[in-house]
């Protein structure tokens, strides 16, 4: 089983290949990461299920850093010596929100930028939002995740400068329906500028926030 | 041509029987009104596009109050002597949401009650909205007309006592869905309480409003 | 873990803010609940499953009044002395819709109001619906829940005074569409003033059901 | 221009080939009338729209019985001495439901069964129904008209011993949906044995009708 | 537990009421079946999942004839010394179409009917239709039965006299969509006359039937 | 104004670029005109509506062979004395797809293939197409065009040994959905290796239809 | 006739209210100009059709730049003395993308950014695209036009270092579903970190650039 | 249990009848195999799951090739010294889509075919598919797979002079829909003559192929 990475493509585009991990069978993600074991490249996995972490073999498990809430793993340290980069600050609705709020975390953090996570700020109770609004205006760049409705997105673009990118998660039953309400709330937004990544990408979100911290680095 | 209208309704359930005009031929139109002229009852036509309007024979016209803008037409004059009733305010976001906030107001003056409009109260500048809100809040029950993605009605049941009904508007374009995501975001809603209404449904919001004033009257 | 609850949501709105359970992880709704203890404070948990309720420690589950058939938890004792209100009747097509029947119920005994359900109307046996329209039209408010095609809410609304709280169940298959078929007919009756809320919402019904209560206590 | 029509059709299926102009240019049109008088054969034409039925030549338009409202066309002569043959009934909802209904009574026709149509009886005002249960009771067959919702369906079907054929009309707006909320409320139908036809299809649901009818001709 | 069966139902429209199980719990079922079973009723059970019937009281279950593939349970003996009358035809395309076929042939079979299944008649090998077309046109009325594209619909009512309920299964993957694509083709059918019931729905096609079989009887 | 023509694509691909003119505007149109003109190419112009042709400057409109039912135009003569080849065949299932078809067949000519169409098959009459199916059987490829529920795709694929591509047409109306449900039939048929293009895309199947027969040129 | 403009949105986000004109009626469009004509005020129109935009009063008509193409208009001079910022790039698949790539650039004009817009490159000529990288790579910001199937956006993001903002346009047909396809396909993209905006959204696209574009200013 | 196999689909269509096992019964599928074994016919089954297929009795499985990956299985041996024809390439964007690859290798196996899988091809690093373009070119029919946007079919389609089969499968998340949005792109793509098959319908591609391919044998 031979596999054909994209390692050009952060020199290309800024952001990493990371391995979607959720249709493959664990002995595809173990060839991968035997390749890049020997390639000696660090790695992000995604959408890894705690049932395929541990059906890989231990040699491959074992240069993991397997976080099941976000169902994320990383091969390979951190490079030693650097601070990670700020700018980026991530906003989510609700505490159902925060495996998707990791995910985007973990990727930013991948890259070399750190976000801190400002969770529990949904619009029925506004005072909470505007409770950490000075904090979330420092920022370069937004990551705002909610489900339901996803109104969050529209108020907070209403009241900061910094770009927003509306990352719709699929909390919620019945028309929210996996999400699609919270996302088309983003694409319909009445505020201008929102930015949105399809449902659940917390990935994509860090992605597009890594691009656009890229260009003041 | 002979029509059965359903006279006892507001008897039975408070909200007198309406004449939804739209796929209506004008003759129709004008025997359902020479009906009620014949009988003495009052009416309210609804979504009477002006093109029907002017094609009514002279005779039913006369005797109707058109508003072209929230296409309906009110047959008999109110009663006089009676001040209306308040306890209803409509909140709408934008200016395009007018012709549809104009057809709930007419509906619930029909009916006796009065209810000022606010506008211009889109989250995307929530400062309009915070700079009504005492006003609202005074209301007894509150319909809030929104388009596009329709955040208004979570900030604004997260704000006041009162009940609110969603009104979506078919204002905006693409996934907007001529109302669809506004609607969505009605019926999931974080904000508990929400009570919605079909898309652009300015005489259903106003009926229900009626029903709940009507408690107690 | 520390998350923010928004204890002053009664105060504002009427109605006590809920956890929804179903997307959260049994040590995030352990924290939450360890703080309301730790507050005093009363809380409603809606969509807790079975496998979730007992995942909670001990301590936690000891203090809930949990019932598996609505999903439902109650943190704290009602308050003593205190006879529930009236004025809300629960109205249920079928057997089915019990469950989502039961969660509006227990959201409205949690604030302090009591409905009787009323069940097996659905309206293919007509008479059956007519032998507690007496019963019925002594309501305040009505929750009428439907699945399948939902054609309950329109001859219920056609015949009572109270507001009519349309409350689709997702009972039902294929066009049924969890619940959209019966969604549909809520929001497009051709009976005036029927409102909705979500597929299975049974505590968004209550709550407003509970604000229109609110409104002549 | 030549064109292959089925005129064996009655003979295997009991319901005559008819002609769905809307998409058809005149000359089309045109050029197949010629060829049934040619052949002498009597010709249902359905969703012919007056620009296209004055477009046609003259030759054609005088041997046709044109019906702008319900959009119909015949060629051909009832067969003299012949008294209609009952057993259906049309019910429709409301005024606006009329042109389907018409085009059902049409097809009924041309095909030698007369159908009374009963209007006016959506169920919003049920004892409007309720008075003309009687006259629905005599039919072998019923078919049943509404928009909207499509509550109808459901009230009748649990009422009467005929079957019911459902004909959603696409009166209605929002989640209406051009007829979709009643066509999904027939197929949903609490009430059994509901039997369904495309939306605003008038001459499909009656050559159902008559399918049924010829079994005891 | 008390539970409102509509056993009029038989008188008023000539089909029993039937209990569908699916969203039901065993102990619900079980009073039903005791309710029923004091008043020396028969009973027609359908989507009656094995896991159900054997969470059943044992005093249930023994009287209860169950089909596992149909999903459908009788209780009470068929009427003895009655011949099941003949009439209806079921033809499926496919032979996954059998446990649906299975469940319409049971619920006339409860009704006093008799009908065959013809089975593997899709029309990707039209001769196999063509092979079965003479036992076909006996019927008075047909029961047609096919996932995927649902062609056999159209094919079938173009070559038979008899009225055609389509009824679309849930076989097929993709835009086949559990069974609206079979769904659509049989409403959008270019065969005049084809009435549909909803997807997987062997009882509702049955009770359609059964209505029309009892036009004669 | 210029434009970049990708002249190369009939070198690469086999099937030249065609110019797409339904959302352009006439001075668009007519920039390209000339620079095809100036370029001495042969080009293709599809979806060019009469009201666009007649908004073309004579110089453009005159070296045009435009067809208005086709809604296609050709600039360029055919190339002298080259017999155009066969092997494949346009069946349609009724007079409706005759646009449609004309689209494909003058982009077959356009390429250097000439297509008989045949028409007037549609399943309902099967005999129609039986009639036919030795000289449609004699093609290398079939493009078969069909609205409403499509069923003629799954037929013909089941009586043919050449590729057969589906062509769905927007005739039709309710659940037919602008093509949507023949689309579907064609996608989920039960007859093996059907293909299908976009609705209305009678370019796109000509275009397939071209790469098919250019492999045995 | 008053209105409430967000005048302080610049200051607070970065980017200045715009008046969303296509639900408004002229007299609507003509108060507010003239609110910000007396507020001394640059303003930006969106999605003002000719007949809107001749429908003004001449007050109004002549101090506006109006082009018809993009529908937008604006009123108030231009900053003199100021030289356009440069950094964003405007890519639009081909020539029918154009009025919505027209919209984006008038924007950021109105905003003081300069952006060329580079056309005619779709992936199925991929060379055009590569002829044109190396000035696409330039920009710090690119928007990408297109609509069908949309493929440009993860071909071009797979290529450049700058964030991408996918602008679906409603070029397209059949499935593409007024833009709907390549919606879903820069949602969806392979390529990570791509943007969205809503379907024909050169407002919203060109908003969302202005906001990263001022992060470096 | 007797089952109508359809025999004579090779020499009528080119194409085996295949057994589309998912919704079968294990004793439905072994009545099947008996019936062809007793025939001495050649088989080919999908869409098998594992715990069918060792449902099945031992006499069953010991002659099939079931492959679990593909869900395919083969009863009867490859005729002996026929080396397998060349023509067809499959081109699959990534890993996750190599199950359905390996469906449509398999199918085109049975029916005598050979051909290459080229994998990890997706546009987001285009230079991995131009490193394998030669090998493509040489293909006379291509089987293009991509799940996400699709993407992959447009940029392919442009490139070579084969007929492009696209092939959408399921992989993807929110609205990649389960292969509708990569369907979709296949559907409207902007390069001409891409044909589309079901999602995941790996089969069905290869049976066109097949068709293709029989052309030139």
């Amino acid at each position: 089983m031979s596999f054909v990475l994209d390692w050009e493509r952060t020199g290309r585009t800024g952001v990493a290949e990371a391995v979607l991990c959720d249709s493959k069978l664990p002995e595809q993600i173990a060839a991968i990461l035997d390749q890049a074991i020997a390639d000696r490249r660090r790695l992000l996995l995604t959408r890894l299920r705690p049932d395929q972490f541990h059906a890989l073999p231990h040699s491959c498990r074992s240069g993991l850093d397997f976080d099941p809430s976000s169902r994320t793993a990383i091969l390979g340290a951190p490079r030693p010596g650097r601070e990670p980069k700020t700018g980026a600050v991530i906003v989510a609705a609700g505490t159902s929100d925060l495996a998707v709020a990791s995910e985007a975390a973990r990727t930013l953090s991948f890259h070399g930028y750190a976000a801190p996570v400002i969770a529990d700020v949904g619009v029925a109770g506004l005072w909470r939002l505007m409770a950490r609004l000075e904090e979330i205006r420092t920022a370069r760049v937004v990551i705002a995740i909610a489900g339901m409705e996803g109104a969050l997105f529209s108020v907070l673009a209403g009241l900061v400068e910094a770009p927003v990118i509306a990352l719709p998660s699929s909390v919620g039953y019945g028309v929210a329906a996996n999400g699609q309400a919270a996302l088309h709330s983003a694409l319909a937004s009445c505020a201008p500028g929102v930015l949105a990544v399809n449902i659940d990408n917390g990935f994509g979100a860090a992605a597009a926030a890594i691009k656009i911290l890229n260009l003041s680095s």
